[in-house]
């Protein structure tokens, strides 16, 4: 292999401190020197920011969190941070109010402090996202990058446990389509392995228990990374599919990855060289796929399309689509017929291995 | 393991392209938007630039670099830079030609991209340096940290092959020392176990054929990880005895870090749990002393301190001076007794795997 490549690492402080978020949220607003500090957390995150108030002052509480960010909401957001001379925001919540920070840093330019109680891995990332008219506009903007996320596995004990799972086996998604991403280097590339090695430690202690902060943190850690490597590789044959599932057939988000995954990873396998060693090698498995499915029987991932809505009608339309958003650099040829037989066996749930 | 840390990653663009240095400065520089660029090379460098005219405008060619970045040389590189209205600057070279950058760039806040012709790391890194009255001043600033690093294995060709293996090693004693590093934690440790990897595919490679582009290639990607890790990480055991050595005995830096390193490994191995493994991994070897003995042994790296000027006399000051120095957090207590013991061995180039 020549190295050929150009990488981007975006430059950010993380902070993994279990039980400690309101002291290392204070802390940061020291080093920050920030003195008009907007809090963004939706009611439901009420109990994780009950003891901000005896760590820093907190000039503008904002609970009003949207799903994908409506513009009006977002608007709202902006003009009270403007009318408080909001110097520094802090998110407490999942993507929506990371997402929700990020709009009001893109038109104030002030630092954010995320706070993430979800995997998504929104607060990794430079891209912001706003809907208008029901249609979803994104971007990249470094100004949006969280300047600090705190990690706190204490936030997170009350996740409940389905979607705890399936928010990890998004993230583990994100690895895996990294390692085949169109901007695919060997940085992202290890940053990745790392995910999953923490994903396949993370994920069963937290299934086995929603109160175990060891598995909590790992599984942060690991959906950290997978953020980090996911943005900078991007969106592979993977994340191609499960957008054509999802939007098109209106498959639920989460477990059309976890069920399209291990077939995704059967038919890319034999030609990943390194790559799928690599994975092995982070699972702890003699090859990349027993790793995944191991960790996904020990998670109780779901198992096929047909169990979610998907039809062997949709199968052709689904390849149709899907075809042409496939990366050049798959590391694998995908053909209609390739792909017929990878959608039917995901749609059966049969075994992924017989793909090869 | 509790997951306790705060990591900062400096955000940097890092670009790979061999053969195409000068096509992938003057990319950047219209990327930055600069319009006066200051190219610092050393004479012995100009061949390695000779080609940048071709590709973009020189508004100042400054020549004089001199090891460890002397105040009145640096000066005077300051004074030129402002004296043309340099917006940018890049340097080719070594440790010395990039400290120069980074001079200018701590007093006129201009952006650098640095081309390194060796394996120092310095351009993956924060800290800059400067020379007065004998005594070297360093510091941290985010303002000297590269915008960009442009890798071309081209450029390296001619790196004599003694001085191309002992800049290797040095990289991979920042990887091995990262490991238990005071700052240590689970990023930088993915990162230096990454470099160890490649460093143990790209020295032999080099060291077998200086002209091998790949094993080029793989060593600069390995000493950019080495410089990334240790920079977070900071000096843990090895480079703590090392400064003792070099500093107080005046021995050679290189081979003094090549030489005690299988030594410090083998004496912190056995209680550095996890992360022996990975190194092992890394390796591609039963242990991680194995692996790092065996590519010492194809690189012809020296195994003994007695070679180098080092004597019994010297062991007792050595241990008196480099104990109170090694970090609190190293896997393994260190004593008198055992440090005692880890320099006779290393003096007398005896088995490492004895230590224990």
């Amino acid at each position: 292999m020549t190295m050929d490549f150009e990488h981007t690492t975006l430059g950010q402080r993380v902070i993994f401190g279990t039980g400690a978020a309101a002291k290392k949220i204070a802390a940061e607003i020291d080093r920050l020197d920030a003195k008009h500090v907007m809090v963004i957390a939706s009611d439901s995150a009420s109990e994780k920011v009950a003891d901000f108030d005896d760590h820093f002052t907190v000039a503008l509480w904002h609970r009003e969190v949207v799903m994908h960010v409506p513009a009006e909401v977002a608007d709202r957001a902006v003009a009270a941070a403007r009318d408080k001379d909001i110097d520094l925001v802090v998110t407490v919540g999942g993507g929506s109010a990371t997402g929700l920070g990020k709009a009001v840093a893109l038109e104030t330019r002030v630092p954010i402090i995320a706070v993430p109680t979800t995997f998504s891995g929104s607060e990794a990332t430079n891209v912001w996202g706003r809907t208008e008219n029901a249609r979803k506009r994104t971007g990249i903007d470094d100004t949006v990058l969280p300047t600090t996320v705190v990690y706190d596995a204490e936030l997170i004990r009350d996740l409940p446990g389905g979607l705890a799972v399936a928010s990890g086996l998004n993230a583990l998604a994100h690895c895996i389509d990294s390692l085949w991403g169109p901007r695919v280097d060997p940085i992202n590339q290890a940053l990745a392995v790392e995910g999953i090695r923490a994903l396949n430690e993370g994920l069963p202690s937290m299934r086995a228990d929603s109160t175990d902060l060891d598995g909590l943190e790992r599984t942060l850690y690991g959906a950290y990374l997978a953020a980090v490597a996911f943005a900078s590789a991007g969106s592979g044959m993977h994340h191609k599919i499960a957008h054509v599932l999802g939007g098109t057939f209106n498959l639920p988000h989460a477990q059309t990855h976890a069920t399209i995954l291990p077939y995704v990873l059967a038919y890319n396998a034999p030609a990943a060289g390194d790559a799928e060693q690599r994975m092995a090698g982070a699972f702890g498995a003699l090859t990349a796929l027993d790793g995944l499915q191991r960790l996904r029987s020990a998670v109780g991932a779901p198992t096929a399309l047909a169990d979610l809505g998907f039809t062997s009608d949709d199968i052709a339309q689904a390849v149709e689509l899907s075809l042409p958003a496939i990366p050049a650099n798959n590391p694998r040829d995908v053909t209609a017929e390739g792909l017929t037989a990878l959608l039917t066996a995901a749609l059966n749930g049969s075994d992924p291995a017989a793909l090869n």
